[in-house]
């Protein structure tokens, strides 16, 4: 039930347009079931974290900045003031709902360790049975990391565990690629030793605040992955006098702006590309967006007709939908 | 947008049957929006509050004990604890949207004075049009006792002026439902001077640990007010495997449990009863239940045929809905 | 027992120098208590308040950015990082320990309105008494700006009251000026119509981003005002291995920097001047600090030997110290 | 810098006479500065944590009730009502400072676990070090406990995992003092084999709502632990005019109540007696006291006059005095 998104831009956005503004933002759809099936559930209200990398001042650390809440986003007078003010060229924004792991500041995404931001929209299943194991293998660093209780926190610790220096000053694109790759991997591994069954949605998103690299991933053949949308363009701006309405133009070929997120931010159909289910996306620093599948055992590569039938019931009841025809998000006017 | 629920009883219930564990409680309701109609806006997720007597040790203050939290009820580790182990004869809950005021302590339902408890669902139109000339007329009790910025703590304010004394020692039921009366004359009168003409919704509850007086009222004669239910009956008690499934039984003549709620709690159709826009329902210290109509300008009989055309429309906009038939109240199985 | 400091510099400071990192910060006096006198009353541990002007980004708006917050600031993660990312040439920062007004967002100073920026250090006696008359005479815009119930918010919607006009896109100097002094002048005359004998602590402060104006004031005659210090010169930054310790250093002549205080925020005697009691500092625009005099009924002139011998146990008992010698200020290794 | 009190008594105390009314509860200490000797160290304002078994409705779970807050206990509105009116035989309360883990409800004393419940007042060393090798020990129920991520939580897994089974319906006396002395056991042992030579804190409570087990304890020979004092009599009333006095009286040979805290409540020098160090007190079922030394290599008993030397510099510096002598407590008015 959580929701992610990432901006990365040439030129840096007020953080506003991207989370207490539009009327479609992962804040505003805390609230706005249209796309939810699942109207038992709690909403995204448990908390929420935004994090960005400062453009102007900050030429040393190149640390992210992260302000969080355990009060629900839309009503949290400090994030509509900072929103308003605070400007950057990649940011990450995430609502929760607590699925694993309590109500506390410690366990609001996204997570940072040096210059890495890392959040995680999905559930790893059966967590509890692998978390021992889990730990064991890690690092001293990424043990110690850990200040939560969630399992997002600690794939994090997996992935810190996978890079070579997760303290290092700077990193390739492979680097982060390849930890990618074999945080799921490992993972994987964890819930076949202990033979657990049910699928994990892996949904990560990092960054060192060069290159993003978002999955969509979810351990199993037959099911589809909580949904993940990119959208890329020259600007992204508000239209119309309603407010709260935004577009993403292309005024020419070059693309100043790339947008990952788990559920559309506009209402313009054409904005907005599916990422496919176990693939993965690289934001290259240079702006270059490349779609990378996820080679494993649950890979169902487009040939097959196999990948047309993924069933999406599994990430709809864990409340992470699938809307697989786009019909669904006409305007709300039109409901 | 906000929701509540008051409990009188001859015997203490335990707060969690009334709040925390039944699917349809008002907490739970916070994030079912099946009764909901407009879904692009904010739960109730900005505050909650709890009001009840002691019958146990305090027999000497009478006042009422709150807690209350900016967080939200159905993720408050504090509530939930604490709903399991109190047990009160007499019980207000309230959730909140926020529609004027901040989202702090001070503007969480329930409000007390001494031992009078009071909780409003609904808004006065352009309150702050009005809001001078009622202060102006305030005792300096009433005026001195507002604590936070909502429309609800000033009609609390005003209801306190019309007591003979806010600080005595007991009230009688006449006192409290005279009270009640005055205070929406007075609400109207304010309204009416500066020539608002947007009706106010106006469902107020009261007690003094004994006598419970509750309203439905929209100063209109054209729309329905927000919605509001009573049950009664011997027990209220869980049934069925599931777990949060409630039924109110009555094994004989006698009621020992009243409930008036802004929706019914259980999914039983015949526990609930509607009360009439523009009537008032007292409960007295010894279990009866009366309803009395609210007669001024903007009541309509039930013999006169406009009765039964008032709209839904206003009530629902405001978030307050109002479903008639009571098929929506269908088992969420049967979706 | 509350602390305010004011940062205005030709270039902007990090927040962190102001706020979190010196040792002698108003953060951390709220639990360094060699200044404190009197131990048994609580804290700076009610809330706390930081708003600063954008250089960079914003050149419409010039609104300042507020975070306020009601956990101590000393434990406040938020705080702590983004203190060390945000950049302001012109800050105010305040720490509360709630003597009226309760525990809540909209009780936590700097208030705002437009692009005014207001604080206060100090308390209105018996401000219930007072407070029907105040609001009478108030603009609606100033009445009903008010979000929470401290006499400081009251305060700052009197002076708001007393400019040509409050939504204004920039002040002069002398209206800001003027409207200080009768912001006192009426804060004096409701005590004087109503009897008030006990001196109100009138230390406020207030920009629009521009000009900075600060009051040191007590309507008394023999008593001394809350204290109020402030510092100037080229740089002011840390020195020593230790870490949080700072100083002010004047490289020529030009005043690049100019602090106010409640209390010096270095541990260098030299470095800090006392705003005498019962006068005003105004710093201009080009950064030029006038002081001057506040010429009322409660005013000595420094020529009159009464100026030597006003008394500090009225602030002293409100916690509001006033450490006439600068011994105390010692390092507190020397304790 | 953490404090807790404990209170057990043969009929129920309201908890606003433990926690909010004495001008010496561990809540009001938290801003009283008399016996604190590091005065720029935080004041105990990072957290609450009260627990209270309830004798009149649960005569089923015997599971305790918790309130914790993250705001200050002396100024949290929902903590002065709810005192006010729960009362409770047996009751544990402790205010925090952070030394380890963040400000989180998770890392809040009492810890619960079915009928138990545990806090600590003191610092485990170099916790990190041995985290990894004590978890590694912990059964899956011990290990899966955990929430948060302070020391405190952790000795209380190794304590649950001490004991035959952690979920029993009862549990004897000498099961609970045999898992606490192998609860302490195992912390030194974790240290010696990783090197540490710091000495950890280890003041400890645990209760199952029959029996009390309190220990004052440090890994030393030289070191005086945390403080730690009990006081018994037949009732603990306020006296005099002031408000906020309280003294302990003893009618008769009986003792209906025996208080544990880590300061003493009162001004009555008579009413304390200091545990000794490196000694446990049980409190029976039956309301019996008892004190037993706590033998392993840092013991030292009576007899030898290094018992009479242990240096209070190592507590002092945690910030958890030892006033060896009484005289520092006397009435602040004589200060």
């Amino acid at each position: 039930m959580c929701r992610f998104v990432v901006y990365k831009g040439t030129s840096p956005v007020e953080l506003s347009h991207l989370l207490t503004r539009p009327c479609h933002s992962i804040i505003n759809q805390a609230f706005d079931s249209r796309l939810r099936v699942d109207r038992r559930r709690p909403m995204n209200g448990d908390g929420f974290g935004v994090g960005w990398y400062d453009s102007v001042y900050d030429e040393e650390s190149h640390q992210p900045c992260i302000f969080t809440s355990v009060t629900p986003a839309w009503n949290n007078a400090n994030l509509v003031r900072l929103a308003a003010k605070i400007k950057s060229p990649l940011v990450f924004g995430h609502v929760r709902a607590t699925t694993t792991g309590s109500l506390s500041l410690d366990n609001c995404h996204p997570f940072v360790h040096g210059r890495l931001m890392f959040m995680h929209n999905g559930g790893i299943a059966e967590f509890q049975l692998i978390k021992r194991a889990l730990q064991a293998d890690l690092s001293d660093v990424a043990f110690n990391k850990v200040q939560g209780n969630t399992d997002s926190e600690w794939a994090f610790a997996v992935f810190l565990s996978k890079l070579p220096d997760p303290d290092a000053k700077s990193f390739t694109t492979a680097q982060l690629r390849d930890a990618m790759f074999e945080t799921i991997a490992s993972l994987n591994h964890y819930a076949e030793e202990i033979g657990i069954t049910e699928p994990s949605l892996m949904n990560f998103c990092v960054t060192d605040g060069e290159t993003v690299i978002a999955t969509r991933y979810v351990s199993s053949k037959v099911d589809e992955a909580a949904s993940l949308w990119f959208s890329s363009g020259t600007t992204f701006h508000e239209y119309g006098d309603v407010g709260g309405h935004y577009k993403m133009s292309k005024a020419d070929k070059r693309e100043n702006i790339i947008m990952i997120a788990s559920e559309p931010l506009t209402f313009e159909r054409a904005d907005w590309m599916e990422i496919k289910t176990n693939n993965m996306v690289v934001v290259t620093p240079k702006m270059n967006l490349l779609q990378i599948p996820i080679i494993d055992k649950f890979y169902v590569p487009p040939s097959d007709p196999a990948s047309l039938t993924r069933t999406i019931e599994f990430a709809r009841e864990k409340g992470l939908l699938v809307p697989r025809s786009i019909e669904i998000m006409d305007e709300p006017e039109s409901e």
